[in-house]
């Protein structure tokens, strides 16, 4: 041959080949690509959740250079599985294919979607349209008999023979035929598969989607003048039960400091006998892994979970991570607080509201990871008790990879427990929340009154992404939030809301008794507490 | 203290404590996340595309736990830079932050966001609170003191000075003045900041964002009977910069194969003295590194091309890696190609459709690595004779992988380099050509005609995710590509679409000299070619 200089003259020269380089990963023979894979959870880094059960439809564009037809599968792996099972994916057009598999386990599953070229399905629509239009089909004949004969080398035992026998004497009529088409799809050629990214799945037990709640003060459920106790709280079950919820949560249960104690209604100081907030956590008789001892005993508390769950009840307990000054980590563990330049402890504040009853605990401590572990054992002891359904309080004032960390540590021993975020915050922080693993999460449907708001938010959260990590747990009210409906709207406006948050979400849940008594007296005019 | 143990006796036992694993890459102090970086390509896989000059608007979700004020950069590398350069962000409101930075260099680029607490800023607006409610705020002045000593520790030289000084003897009105909050912020602490993923951005010259193309066959400027010449081209340069047209394309250049050459429309027999379809690439001549001899010689285009610079316009050449049946690779490299049972090579088809003429390069070849660098050398060879611009033919029927790694090949010795993509196919391929480099794509719009097609598939490219890939080359005509409307609509209707093309896309083209002419008889009625 001759080729042309870039001078222009006759003499053959060769192009000047460039020194160029090729990855050793890649393929060139791959040409099937897999995008948009769905659903995940922000570029795959989070969690998809689903509850056992559950039907898990896979989306993906998969598709090829040219005009060959691919084939696509859903790739699927539950806990313990050591290899993947296949599922079908089918041609949703525009290059879209659909499949999906059922999760019956609890635990952390992983899904992928794959795709090659489907070459004998591109040759038999060829044949087709050859055969259509009325074309010689001879040499097309003896291609597919070597696309079968390849399959036949592929495939085993009985189906070899048979693709062997049919390749051998490949006809119009063999060639089109279901028999073929069938034989040879168990054994693709899938060397130059392309498989998309594998996406982290988390399956919850059932309650994680269907749950109603029910949220008590043990303490109130005494006789007049005498503290309640959880032997109270279990004798309170089938009452709870009666109304159809089956969480029970009961905030803090345990020692309340002393020091700073305030009073009723946030009142800045106590009288002798006040209770205290449950939240101003520990005191000498304990902290985190202690009950307050009027309340009972651990063995109380192991007592009630097993009565509660013989009547298809969760107890759920509050999981507040913050101190009383009297809290023993304060002594013991000085770094796990802020110290201010007088040597004091830092207690909560929102400037100029101040919260001297509590002292947060500093995510920020270089004793860091002491402290995550000492928290991590809180939350092991309650679940070795038998606890199983956890509703975090103000989790948005922790770091986002403590809680990270935990639910995950967590649920790689125990993959039932549940975690509620009670986060009424900014969408983003709430969403991040229920991004890295928290199960349900508290809601604004407390302050959407209007049909227009309740449209939009439930839309919101039923129909956008949020659908695949975010699971709406909405409250008419709380201990601390008495929206103003139901201060002015009386049994009514109680009765509106409840049916609302059923109805509206598969999770909800109610403070009572003050929510059966329709208790619309605020703290003050104008006040929601 | 006493805890109490599970058995509820009052012995003092620690909390079971399970063995848990913190993994060594988690940083337990870095409370700040970012999150949705935009603008970003599927998840950051694929470049974002601009152009030098452009301003480039980065947004970004950047918060933390509680209620702690935040600081988020940009990070920016433009090409040949170690370091990165960094440019504030500010706060739109709902955690998210805007910044950005201008391109002044054609390549590669990488951005990046960054976060962190601004613990000064958090504790500076506290103070303000506290003050407008008439607080005691003896111990926050010698809080912000320690925050001012740190970043003084941190600080060099005067402001280093000058940062002591203030903390020294911080007052109210010192600590709320602008000073202090100026040089804090330039020493903040970033010791555990947060950074969101790299992302990747390629910057082209301005042609790829604003051109007009021009279409001509060279062997059609002849006088009658005469071959037109790559020089009569030269002479027609100033004809075509009259009409503002800054890209010239010539569809191929090379030798015309003779064999199965077909006849003028496509007929399958050809007489002495026809000429051949170009894209029949390979003769005895040469192959894709050479010049069909009637045109002329390799320094014919490059003075063709050099003429062409002087009045701002690019030669662009059709890249259509296609052989006729006597080009030279189908005898010096037949594993290219496929061969069929026959010992002949398959040419191309879409059934029942045959072109015997065109023989596909086969880019399963077990001799892929070799076939690729021989393809990187023909686009070398005509970079290296001037060529900056290619409009790539039928891109769609060569593997994916394969463009991905020419493009970045070929833009890391030649980032000047454009490439536009013919390819009229489903929306997913073209999108996937667009992002795994081409520079440009021809649109749908050939056939939308009216304002509702057309709003809808504007505001599509122009205001979806595709904007930050995609660049429409729209066309009214093309070779083989007359639409209904050219056929009907007179002169008139070549009018407004040309206006149409070019007042929607900072890209347009035409097939001229048929345009000008408002050439709008069909091959046959009812035929678009």
């Amino acid at each position: 041959m001759a080729r042309q200089s870039r001078a222009g003259s006759e003499s053959t020269t060769a192009p000047r080949l460039r020194r160029v380089a090729i990855p050793a990963d890649v393929d060139g023979r791959r040409r099937v690509v897999v995008e948009d894979v769905w659903p995940r959870v922000f570029d795959g880094a989070f969690n998809v959740k689903r509850v056992v059960g559950d039907a898990v439809a896979v989306e993906a564009d998969v598709f090829a250079d040219g005009h060959d037809r691919v084939a696509a599968v859903v790739l699927h792996k539950g806990p313990g599985d050591r290899s993947w099972r296949e599922l079908p994916m089918v041609e949703l057009g525009n290059d879209r294919y659909r499949g999906g598999f059922t999760v019956d386990q609890v635990g952390a599953h992983t899904f992928a979607v794959a795709g090659w070229i489907d070459a004998f399905g591109t040759w038999r629509r060829g044949l087709e349209r050859k055969i259509a239009a009325g074309v010689d089909v001879a040499i097309d004949l003896r291609i597919g008999a070597e696309l079968v004969a390849h399959a036949a080398a592929r495939a085993k035992g009985a189906d070899g023979r048979r693709l062997s026998a049919l390749g051998a004497a490949l006809t119009v009529e063999t060639a089109l035929a279901d028999e073929l088409a069938t034989l040879v799809a168990r054994y693709p050629d899938r060397s130059h598969q392309a498989m998309g990214p594998e996406i982290p799945l988390w399956v919850d037990r059932d309650r994680a989607g269907f749950s109603a709640w029910y949220e008590l003060f043990p303490r109130s459920l005494g006789a007049p003048d005498r503290h309640g106790t959880l032997a109270d709280v279990e004798a309170h079950l089938d009452y709870v039960a009666g109304m159809g919820f089956d969480v029970l949560y009961l905030p803090p249960i345990h020692p309340i400091g002393r020091t700073k104690r305030k009073g009723p209604n946030n009142s800045v100081t106590s009288k002798p006998g006040d209770l205290g907030s449950p939240w101003a956590i520990g005191a000498s008789e304990g902290g985190h892994d202690a009950v307050h001892p009027e309340l009972g005993t651990v063995a109380d508390l192991e007592r009630l979970i097993g009565a509660a769950r013989e009547r298809g009840i969760d107890i759920a307990l509050d999981l507040a991570l913050q101190c009383a000054p009297d809290h023993p980590w304060v002594t013991e563990h000085p770094t796990w607080f802020r110290t201010r330049p007088d040597g004091s402890v830092q207690f909560a504040e929102n400037p100029p509201k101040r919260y001297e009853d509590i002292y947060p605990i500093d995510f920020e401590s270089a004793d860091w990871k002491d402290l995550w572990k000492a928290l991590h054992g809180v939350v092991s002891f309650w679940i070795d008790a038998g606890v199983r359904v956890f509703r975090v309080d103000n989790p948005h004032t922790k770091s986002f990879g403590f809680w990270e960390w935990l639910i995950a540590e967590i649920h790689s021993d125990a993959p039932d427990v549940l975690f509620l975020a009670e986060a009424f915050t900014r969408p983003k922080v709430m969403n991040r929340l229920a991004k890295i693993g928290f199960s349900q999460s508290y809601t604004y449907f407390t302050w959407r009154t209007t049909k227009w708001e309740l449209t939009e938010y439930f839309t919101e959260l039923t129909r956008g992404p949020q659908r695949e990590f975010f699971r709406p747990n909405p409250w008419p009210n709380t201990p601390d939030i008495l929206p103003e409906h139901l201060q002015t709207g009386g049994r009514a406006a109680f009765a509106a809301r409840l049916v609302l948050a059923a109805m509206l979400s598969s999770n909800y849940g109610v403070y009572g008794p003050a929510f059966e008594l329709a208790e619309g007296r605020p703290r003050e005019a104008g006040s929601e507490e």
